[in-house]
């Protein structure tokens, strides 16, 4: 018998590796936080003991789930304007508040709460792109959730940082601090190329080629972008990025939703990674992301919840159920964007475009412990013909009730461990209450 | 002091009336089965003293939901099979399998698990089209909920009747028997054009108009159907209806996703009540319904889930979510249906398609006591700016915790009251073994 850190049994196993396959009555076996073996329940038995062992008889396990673009401070303004024009909603609401409020402080605690509801809802690794960096990493060593947090770059001053330059050098010295960190990894972030000039991008490719860093950016998220750089420049914002060979599998191009034929032969070139938040375009009535149309020419297509002031939650349950709807519906095919290939985009193809998936992104032996448990013998999810199915279209976030990051676990039965829930919502009330009063 | 059966006090109170209040520390007074009164929670202290007095401190309180097109029974085919187009999925799977069960005993075992479900994510009032009405009956009457059951009547033989005149038969038999209960109403429910002849359309017409029922019938819900129409009569669905004086505020269309110019214009003229079902049609790539366009025309527009088996859920927060993102989607405005539009057409629009907004759908002095309380106070609901926007943007089901129909409280802290819902996931779990082993 060998000894190992942990035993985790369950009814049903997904994998999200890429025949993923369901597996019955499997056992995950860990040590140091990483997946040591993956074996019939009746045999990990006979082979390991552990002082830690568990058993969900009603539940599948599955890799945790990527959110691959996500402003997670925002948490704190969820709700306060809705169903507004993008720009209405940034000058006259998202923009005054967030001059008003965003500090250290703010940052530290709404990035904490956003946490707690993404690690409530499944969530184990996330992509962030805002201000105040060490604060997000701060709250994130403290949850014990996987986190990429962007070295924005915005080209107008804020509370974080005045110029290009001082974004730039703030984030390299963040970067320098965490570098060795196991869980917290830095991304370039330059906001969209409408904030930013041409000489600060060529500096951030370099730099982040320099040190391998991904470089995270909204591309062609609205109409308006796109017009925009046309009248600037009479070129598309993907046409300007490759011209400056700003375009390839180390950029993270989120959105996506205004794409014509000359912007998929760059990227059939290119191979960005790609993230697909549907709700946040759907809500915003930005456009739709051609995710087939990239699928087929072979680029990898993960998915986000964009911030939850536009979406307004970090569920991807909710995420992968639109996604799917909203493919077959643009596609007029119900074929379109399968349950399996939903859950794809959800876990492995997030660790792909962060370009850490021979950490996690899928139940691997040798990959980090990073997983959850999901109830699925309830009203809700009865009967229960294909697991797969049912999480994708039928499984809520409160479904999840247990949690894991690289072996520790964050939830058990429902309780976060890592984070004080009632002291969490004490906060989101104190701020509330004082951007209310603005 | 007054004394009444139930004094209802909550932080907040949506009304869902035509101005949709929201009002803070009310209480809602309830005798007989009736709003009685509906004042602030100091005053209603002072006024009326109840035996059944609760506090929902963190809570808003609002009117039931009112799912206006489902198939109850089809829960037990939940997650069967998915992303099939409709024929394969229709052909290979749904009608094999309810050939196979569909019986008196699978109606209601199926359609009190729906129920359970149903009042689990706040409805209290369904629209139903199904078979053997009188176990979905027995059930409803089981369950407390408030049911509107279809008297489906569709051109081949079932378990259920063998032709059309059999169908209606007893429909009627089934109409006298439960024309006085408080809770239970009939409609007639012809299936669709394509699967009726005209002489028992205008049979149907007839009766409907005798016995002053509602006509419940998905309409347009494919382009399938328009162009089968088209090929056999050169006419699209609704001309044909309305030629045979089919199409008038009586007539419940659902679906509606194929819409021309004409079709507006007899809609126009003829104001039948219309039913929204978004996530089934996207998710079967069915096409969109314009609900704006019919707004403008000044027609009722309700919300539905349809049935288990394609959406597959009967959850009108998720229903309500997509109904906002989606009109976003296709009209390219985000302004378009709004928070507290959508929570209208799934509570008092749902009412008057039925014809019960004299009885229900808004929290109004008078009408039934039909109404849920939901938990806004948690992580994922704060902060809380705007309750309306935050129930249809950032609620799930599992935050509604308590639910009453006709003053009767059918769940209390999550708890149901009138099933057992152990025994329901039991009798889900050997429906579907059965029906996995065919």
């Amino acid at each position: 018998m060998e000894t190992v850190n942990q035993i985790i049994h369950a009814k049903w196993l997904i994998t999200c590796e890429a025949d993923n396959q369901v597996l019955e009555n499997h056992a995950l076996v860990i040590h140091d936080g990483k997946i040591l073996n993956i074996l019939p329940s009746d045999k990990a038995t006979t082979l390991y003991q552990a002082s830690d062992i568990q058993h969900f008889d009603h539940h599948t396990l599955m890799p945790g789930f990527i959110n691959s673009h996500t402003h997670l401070a925002m948490n704190l303004f969820r709700g306060l304007a809705d169903d507004l024009t993008l720009m209405n909603w940034l000058n006259h609401h998202i923009w005054p508040a967030e001059k008003k409020w965003v500090s250290d402080e703010f940052v530290y605690d709404a990035s904490l709460f956003a946490m707690a509801e993404m690690i409530r809802s499944g969530t184990t690794c996330f992509n962030d792109m805002y201000f105040f960096l060490p604060a997000t990493a701060k709250a994130t060593h403290t949850a014990g959730i996987r986190g990429h947090i962007g070295i924005t770059v915005i080209g107008f001053p804020t509370a974080w940082a005045q110029t290009s330059d001082e974004y730039i050098a703030k984030g390299l010295a963040f970067y320098n601090e965490y570098k060795n960190h196991d869980r917290i990894t830095a991304t370039f972030a330059p906001h969209a190329i409408y904030t930013e000039t041409e000489e600060t991008l060529i500096k951030i490719r370099d730099l982040a080629e320099e040190h391998d860093l991904k470089i995270n950016m909204h591309v062609q998220e609205t109409a308006d972008e796109v017009n925009q750089s046309l009248a600037q420049t009479s070129k598309r914002p993907l046409r300007r990025l490759h011209d400056i060979n700003f375009v390839s599998p180390r950029l993270i191009a989120v959105h996506m939703t205004q794409i014509d034929d000359e912007d998929l032969e760059i990227v059939a070139k290119t191979k960005p990674q790609i993230v697909h938040c549907p709700e946040s375009n759907m809500k915003l009535a930005s456009g739709s992301c051609p995710v087939q149309q990239f699928q087929s020419l072979g680029l990898n297509v993960a998915l986000g919840t964009d911030g939850a002031a536009s979406n307004n939650d970090l569920n991807m349950f909710g995420e992968m159920r639109s996604a799917a709807m909203h493919a077959k519906l643009i596609t007029g095919n119900p074929e379109s964007l399968a349950a399996k290939e939903v859950l794809t985009m959800a876990t492995l193809n997030g660790a792909k475009a962060l370009g850490i998936d021979h950490i996690t992104g899928s139940l691997t032996v040798g990959k980090a412990a990073d997983f959850i448990a999901i109830n699925l013998d309830t009203i809700e999810t009865l009967p229960l013909y294909h697991p797969t199915s049912q999480i994708v279209y039928a499984a809520s976030r409160s479904q999840v009730t247990d949690v894991w990051v690289a072996g520790k676990q964050l939830m058990k039965n429902r309780q976060l461990l890592t984070l004080d829930e009632k002291e969490l919502m004490k906060k989101a009330r104190y701020w509330s209450q004082k951007i209310q009063e603005t």
